[in-house]
């Protein structure tokens, strides 16, 4: 029967935790892979009741005590470090998707970040574009470059190329030459605001303009989620703290100016305390610490480790500037405290730190990949592309648990970062929802 | 970015056209490729107007010069066939398939067919069992066998389990110990009739009782097919021929009291005669052919090769009987005369006959396999499970055609077969929706 056997040695490929304390994972896993039916009937629910955002991928942070999301992302990028062997399944979940809020669409037009030389990011493009064409859509891309004036070409390292094209404005049309789309997908986080001549048309844009990180808040999001953890773990009877990371949100900061900062440290006083408590009550032998963040900040910027309040006051410059600001040198007056979750998953003799990223289409999990960062500690964030960062692909789908094999056995643990993804995603959904009422 | 790459090493195993006349067919292809866009949008179009069956499986004849369907089995079996990597399709296509027509089934009863020692079929039953429980949903089995009394548990070749359980009828309800089900999924294609203990109950029933071969037939399905062949190729240009097998119907026939076979004889000239005009105008340089096959029948039982009217009427004893019931010993009444389409697809240093055959759930094409025959010959029916037959997982999804390579290169062949059973898949829903007026 098995007749076109995925490379077993990749088997060996796959994170190991290396903590001793899996007890309360294993735990989970165990929980989650026992009540399958029961999770999948209330995602149905849910799912109805609120619509699932067109695309997301969610960082998750596996301390063997404890899995949870630590970012929630509307306008993924590294659809290229999948397994490519699960590519069908993201053509599928497109379909799906589609068919679901717009069936008549027939062109796409895909608009991209502005970048024209991270070619870790066009990858992602060129086959979230393959994606969308084998899924049956004609497809182009325009981009929102002011520079960009007439169509250019690029060569990817892969070998395939990328044809961005100028955006035309006529009415409540955008079009590229030639060609005007059913429907226009954002794949742009819209860090540096709302672009002018994607407002007030006609056509549908999923992710909605909203979504962008012009106006979302981390802190919203990880509220919602709260939410959401809650009522799963109501309905499985798991102790939410398990899947939910703890957080605070502050009010203003500078920290060139350094004010508010009085604020933020007596918060991450308020959050260790939390956090040590029930590390207590789980008898985890490890140091509380919180990560502060942009509270509408993207791609790994603005983002740094906390072991105590002083760690705030004692900031250096460099770590300053850091913290000012965000991509496109979006400056940062908000951050979020969160709850900082070790991560346990290291591969290699060298032992680099890997952390889960999942991803779905509609509410389908497609896939996902470790982010493996061999100069980054087990208690820092690994979204630092660079010549030490690595992605790594899972080796199975995140939806063939298979109640056979040990509850973290590669399927089981993958099955299990795909219930905490979809929570996350969930969460999403409904501040979806709520922009739309 | 190639992390999991199937064993390349099979794309050897991938059965070759060997017929020099292929420029027909790669015509097809190519235009199947150009217009994916329009045939996808077309689809969208047709699966709003008309519901698929829950699922399906199709058996493809590939001439070189023609590719067709042959027979269409709402009642697939052969899941076991399918290329393991490919699972999570099956599983996402289903949970797609169950949101969208019942979307609160929780506990989902699978009925197969009443075999205990047939491990081909059994095998079967165990992967769909896998592939609906992993996508969410309680499974149990609840067999029609009069004589299972107590729960049954089978041990299967691959080392799989299955526990069949005798079915519980009380009032409108159908049920298996301490397990009433939400929906009843259908694996029994109901040759020997309707049971009465599926008759009117309250839970719905997939795919209903009426598709089965006790009251579907093939000529009816044929008669939808030749329509929807009709609408797409002209929708995209081509002529009908390429894609659709002549065929014709007869009256009453008997085959053991040798009543009926002067019709069956005339008619079998008519459509030698329309093939071979065909053949003329494409420069076909073979025999025309003509399949006789029960109208009612499945297994691959009560099918014969037919190459002029004067075969009809010197049958032999033994051809006589082999015509005169299919499964089970249901009587053969009614036949098919279908245009004989040859198979030039070959694998192997021995040139074993291949045919395809392309699984469906919901509208997705989820995989597929060549049955391969190492002792039939290229117009014979190859579904004839023995020590000759070999299934051959494709090695390839359908639904990642790639316009950068050959229009016949695998993914695109595939692709190809894809389309064309999506045809007979919603000539199948057209049958399904006539029920239901």
């Amino acid at each position: 029967m098995l007749t076109n056997n995925a490379d077993l040695s990749l088997y060996d490929a796959v994170p190991h935790l290396t903590t001793a304390l899996q007890g309360p994972l294993k735990y989970l896993e165990t929980h989650l892979l026992a009540q399958l039916p029961e999770i999948e009937h209330w995602f149905r629910q849910q799912w109805q009741y609120t619509t699932a955002p067109f695309y997301a991928s969610v960082d998750l942070r596996n301390a063997g005590f404890k899995l949870a999301p630590v970012d929630t992302n509307l306008f993924p990028a590294g659809f290229n470090n999948l397994n490519p062997a699960f590519l069908p399944l993201c053509v599928q979940a497109t379909q799906s998707a589609i068919e679901r809020f717009n069936i008549t669409a027939f062109r796409v037009l895909l608009v991209p970040e502005n970048h024209t030389r991270n070619f870790y990011y066009l990858e992602s493009v060129a086959t979230l574009g393959d994606i969308l064409q084998k899924a049956g859509y004609e497809v182009r891309i325009g981009s929102l470059l002011p520079e960009l004036l007439v169509p250019q070409t690029l060569l990817l390292p892969s070998g395939k190329t990328l044809l961005l094209e100028p955006l035309i404005r006529e009415g409540y049309c955008v079009s590229v030459k030639d060609f005007v789309p059913c429907l226009i997908i954002l794949n742009n986080d819209l860090s540096s605001g709302r672009p002018a001549i994607l407002e007030n048309i006609h056509q549908e844009i999923v992710p909605p303009l909203q979504l962008g990180w012009s106006t979302r808040l981390k802190s919203t999001h990880f509220a919602y989620y709260s939410q959401v953890a809650q009522e799963f773990s109501k309905k499985i009877a798991i102790d939410p703290w398990l899947i939910d990371p703890l957080f605070r949100n502050c009010g203003q900061i500078d920290f060139m100016k350094k004010t508010g900062e009085q604020c933020l440290a007596d918060n991450v006083q308020i959050l260790l305390d939390a956090i040590q408590q029930k590390y207590i009550e789980y008898h985890v032998p490890y140091r509380p610490f919180v990560i502060v963040k942009a509270d509408a900040g993207s791609y790994g910027m603005g983002v740094m480790t906390v072991h105590s309040p002083a760690d705030i006051f004692t900031l250096n410059r460099k770590q300053r500037t850091k913290m000012s600001a965000t991509k496109e040198g979006q400056k940062i007056r908000q951050v979020i405290l969160q709850e900082g979750v070790y991560t346990f998953e290291t591969i290699g003799p060298k032992e680099a730190v890997a952390e889960p990223v999942v991803y779905m289409i509609d509410h389908f999990v497609v896939g996902g990949f470790y982010r493996v960062h061999k100069a980054r500690g087990i208690n820092e964030n690994l979204n630092a592309p660079g010549m030490h960062f690595e992605p790594l692909a899972f080796v199975d789908s995140c939806i063939t648990p298979d109640q056979n094999k040990a509850p973290d056995a590669c399927p089981n643990r993958f099955y299990a970062y795909g219930v905490i993804a979809r929570l996350a995603l969930l969460a999403a959904a409904r501040e979806l929802a709520q922009l739309n009422e």
